[in-house]
């Protein structure tokens, strides 16, 4: 028998998290299914930001870097979002971009496999992600190598790309187009069989589904503050190395923060023991603030919980694509154990589609050249969400009124 | 005849800049002489930050990068620095830290003259700036070395040093300890003649003091955000590169943001045209949003104006601590015209007696190991402000008082 609508309403009913969607500022009349873009606002964020720069920077100034602990900021929203990525305290900082992240572990881990050449990872990754291997490898002048396995590798695939000629594995745990994730302990365990280290980016993956990089004994890790993390446009990143590497190479972003003591301003850099020595310039006061007000909330619900609304969520949402949408050409897993947060679906027109449908609410993205991508945050979407924004979907397909000129006309992002 | 607290008080009189102080944030019973390392709160910032995040992050959602133009601000705000620092439209760009702001230009600045090894600047450069450049030339291999001049060297001093072996000239433009004002052009053109480029440093320079790249004839440029432009703490920070260079190197942090087509999602790396490929992660709304406020505020005045009462706040400050504490040892040149904005004494037990200073509401800083440190910001410090802080640093003097044991325990920001 087909799902109904009420079906999804009682679901939504019985939902264990369903209390935290009141914690988010969602405006009406939108669906909003973009929160592995950029994460809703959560409340509470805005009572806190208005202390920062009222308080903490407007009245107490420059001893706030004491008083409210900014210096400590990086370490302590670090560990935060450590609990939610299987670190240990003193495992995880927040710091600077992704894409500056990685640049610094990319240099670690190719650091620790002198000899080796060859960086593995795949041809859809998150751009930035490749960008950065590049600019790494062409700076570096060694002659290191991008090998970009196809789209969506499958682990043997992987497996069989690493060879002694392998420096780093770097993936991105859950594909940004597709929501496929990676086996990562199978995989980090492949990739140090061939005497390489395994670099994560859990861009889409923190606070998104469990992650435990211990458990899988991963080398290095960084990911995004503004997606699944809800920390406000731009957030900073984190960055996350294994214990056991954290000594072995200073990263050449050797800025002051992770100098071993930076108030003492010495002329020679002299890295700090432990996790500090993957910060650079001066925290980001006022992100880091907002950050850690979503990542404090997100550590009141249990990832376990979140996991399996998600699964549930997506699930719900592919059983309608088939029941009242069965051209549409799902481009992400079927099977939810191999399947992110998220849904993507193929459409030769998905730039206009997705217009159209933002035009009606329902807000997800698209990404080049094909991928309709719809993301599903279980803190604040419901299952009547779900339904609605198939409905919507369904209307503008059945109705052909996504395809209208306006929709079609591109805006600088896209 | 002695200067008198009236003759001051007239002076704030006829200030043509004394509009400016209501336009910050400062708390009662504080006399800030440290905006030269975090600026003051413009008052505006709290009601732009709150729209960012309730209207734009909040309601807006991912649609902002459009409507609000997030993606813009980098460019915007860069080229808004831009006309404090003689640069051109397209020359400025908002991004990242100081520190990894460096990294790019110096990577960019070594990469323009291969062959030459020697990075040339002082020992008394802030400590991240010599940090960054170890850790380029460590990472680099290829034997480039950084030469260290000593301590506040003359024009002289420095000009001997730049040889054929020189890539480039890496100064601060304003000693953060001392306040000293390299000489820009002359420098600019000594490194030039020597076959080098030349890349400064503006944190003590940008919204402090006129400063003019182009007419210096200048290469590459950083700066701060959170200082004399009032960004807030850890407010993001600029990169500006010479037109002419633009196009000549693509800077190893090659990022998405800095990519021809950010949106298109190639694997591989091409960097855009202009300034924009010293772009790399995704800008930092938030933060990028206050900072604007602080930039705005900056434009209103004149950057001349500000130089003068800078000059007359200084040398008043000066003039007081010669008639009523000639014991102090000014650590500041007392030439107006190569002193920078800031005002420093050297004193044995620097960090109690700063501490003291701020007990008693007179905030500056300490500089290891014996810097005693005072910023003047034209637009919110009056000259009631200097004999007012005078006054009570005469008084812990001279009555011992700044010689308590609380004073000299050590917080961890010092």
């Amino acid at each position: 028998m087909n799902m109904t609508r009420d079906d999804l309403v009682a679901r939504d009913a019985a939902d264990p998290l369903r209390g935290f969607r009141a914690r988010f500022a969602l405006p009406d009349g939108v669906i909003y299914l973009d929160g592995n873009s950029l994460g809703a606002r959560p409340i509470a964020v805005a009572e806190r930001v208005r202390r920062a720069v009222e308080q903490e920077w407007g009245e107490d100034l420059i001893r706030s870097w004491n008083t409210a602990d900014w210096i400590g900021l990086p370490r302590r929203v670090g560990d935060k979002i450590g609990r939610l990525i299987g670190a240990k305290a003193g495992e995880t900082v927040v710091a600077d971009s992704t894409s500056i992240n990685l640049f610094k572990v990319l240099a670690a881990a190719v650091g620790l496999r002198p000899g080796r050449r060859r960086i593995v990872s795949q041809r859809d990754n998150f751009p930035t992600d490749l960008y950065m291997a590049q600019g790494l490898a062409a700076f570096l002048g060694q002659g290191h190598e991008l090998v970009l396995l196809p789209d969506d590798p499958d682990a043997e695939t992987v497996e069989a790309a690493l060879d002694a000629e392998t420096a780093v594995l770097m993936l991105t745990h859950v594909n940004y187009r597709t929501g496929r994730v990676h086996d990562m302990a199978r995989l980090t365990a492949a990739a140090q069989a061939a005497g390489a280290v395994a670099l994560w980016d859990l861009a889409h993956s923190a606070g998104a589904l469990p992650v435990d990089l211990n458990a899988c004994n991963a080398d290095f890790a960084v990911g995004c503050g503004y997606k699944y993390l809800n920390g406000g446009p731009g957030a900073p990143a984190f960055v996350w190395v294994a214990e056991r590497h954290q000594r072995d190479f200073a990263q050449p972003l050797s800025g002051w923060m992770g100098h071993a003591a930076p108030f003492v301003f010495e002329p020679a850099y002299r890295p700090a023991d432990g996790i500090a020595r993957y910060l650079c310039g001066t925290p980001p006061v006022l992100a880091a603030t907002a950050l850690e007000v979503g990542v404090d909330l997100m550590l009141e619900a249990d990832m376990a919980t979140i996991r399996d609304k998600s699964v549930a969520l997506t699930e719900c949402f592919i059983e309608l694509l088939d029941q009242r949408c069965p051209r549409l050409e799902l481009a992400s897993p079927r099977d939810p154990a191999q399947r992110g947060s998220q849904v993507s679906v193929h459409h030769d027109h998905g730039y206009a589609l997705m217009q159209a449908l933002i035009a009606r609410g329902v807000i997800g993205d698209f990404r080049a050249p094909d991928i309709v991508r719809f993301g599903f945050t279980p803190l604040y979407t419901s299952y009547a969400d779900v339904w609605d924004a198939v409905d919507i979907l369904v209307d503008l397909i059945e109705t052909g009124t996504w395809d209208k000129p306006e929709y079609h006309a591109r805006a600088a992002v896209t």
